[in-house]
């Protein structure tokens, strides 16, 4: 894709998220419809749907050749990262947008041809994008150093509540090995904070929409993105998702494989 | 106590909180002599002691009786809540302050011969400070309504990671009969979430400290404090401190002690 085409792209789609954020935040007060999908705490209101529907149709409106994957199912039934993919996560965390009105995330994403193109990630009520251009990631206008590559004994790790609590993969010896956990409760929002230097790393159990963001901006700032074992991780269709420093990537995978001698 | 004293106490700590915030943020990138306490999670920094001896100092030229008890060790050995008792916490999440700079509280109280007089909670980074004043809480100068009285299985809990891990007092069902558990890292900003209704409660393992503002201002909105059984604590002596609204209070004393049907 031509650098102009996807300047044009960048502009549009942060004009969006102004857009899509005065919307969301003014709705906070008034969310109605909430639904449970496929668990009693796998929430979806009427702000998913038509945060989702807005993207669409600024999407379509922009890019004729548009494949587009959304949470909520208004887009396309796309299955590879063939063509202009465009990846929707209207809103990320919708439990803590329910219950919190904080700590939720909006995420878009553009892979053409399966290469990464662009990310985003919105901290809705910290009003913070953060977003890359031409091998740099900024948080709104300011340029985000790559975090320091530590090990994870050196660090905090962000898990998911129901991995830890089943212990799944050895994540309690992982958590162990680690300075503490912490559980936010939003991929978008726990990406962040990897990107940060403020988590070594992220485990959770994400969807396409869930990831397709933060694994730009991850590879653009070397922060290591693969499934438990890991493998690289096919967008369309990701399950235990593991993003991590280099070094801490390392520890946790020998974790996974073998266990700790913390135990 | 009269008014007139408590209320030119008032204005002194919030004096004392704007130069101390601002002496913290300015040190975030010069953090020296990092040290472990009772164990290798357990951290004190330079900054926890300059700030622990800015407050005494302060305390101690305001208030000529005061008994002071602060986690650095550098004030009195107080074993009551006779007299004047000042408690202070000179940074709550130390392990945040130094990986993340991020996500970290500073706090005092005031109990007069056992009475909760003031307490003062600063979400540092967010510039927040949430006090108390004639049976009101405030969000810098803005009131905080009450949080709803909602049950545990309608709200997100607050855990600590190794309470959790290792399922002391059936923490794991406490956290599946919730709407999910997060974890912050630091009980400043946890109980703050819980005063804002973000979480329905809070357990974790604290000393003095580490609860003494934050019950001044739960009791103020009709938060339950207790320990683990129910049991009024005695602030000066805590151990596993279970803060959340009346009705999950309820719902969680019955999980510790029957277990779930969850499970």
């Amino acid at each position: 894709m031509n650098d102009l085409w996807l300047k044009n792209a960048d502009e549009a789609i942060q004009s969006w998220f102004k857009e899509i954020r005065e919307f969301t935040v003014s709705s906070l007060n008034q969310i109605h419809d909430v639904s449970t999908k496929s668990s009693r705490t796998d929430l979806v209101t009427d702000v998913d749907k038509s945060n989702e529907q807005f993207f669409i149709k600024k999407i379509r409106e922009f890019d004729s050749k548009a494949h587009i994957l959304g949470e909520e199912g208004f887009g396309d039934d796309v299955t590879n990262l063939d063509g202009h993919v465009w990846i929707v996560d209207p809103i990320d965390g919708t439990m803590n947008f329910v219950k919190q009105h904080n700590h939720f995330a909006i995420m878009l994403a553009l892979y053409i041809d399966g290469k990464e193109e662009l990310g985003y990630i919105l901290d809705v009520m910290n009003d913070k994008l953060y977003h890359n251009w031409d091998g740099k990631v900024y948080e709104n206008d300011t340029e985000i150093n790559p975090p320091e590559d530590i090990p994870l004994s050196e660090g905090l790790m962000g898990l998911s509540g129901p991995l830890l609590i089943n212990n799944e993969k050895n994540m309690q010896a992982i958590s162990k090995a680690s300075e503490g956990a912490r559980i936010y409760g939003s991929a978008g929002i726990q990406i962040i904070a990897v990107l940060k230097g403020e988590l070594v790393g992220y485990i959770s159990t994400l969807k396409p929409w869930d990831i397709a963001a933060g694994k730009v901006l991850c590879d653009t700032l070397g922060i290591k993105v693969s499934d438990i074992d890991g493998n690289i991780i096919d967008v369309v269709s990701s399950d235990i998702v593991l993003v991590a420093t280099k070094i801490a990537q390392k520890d946790i995978l020998n974790i996974v494989k073998y266990g700790s001698d913390c135990d």
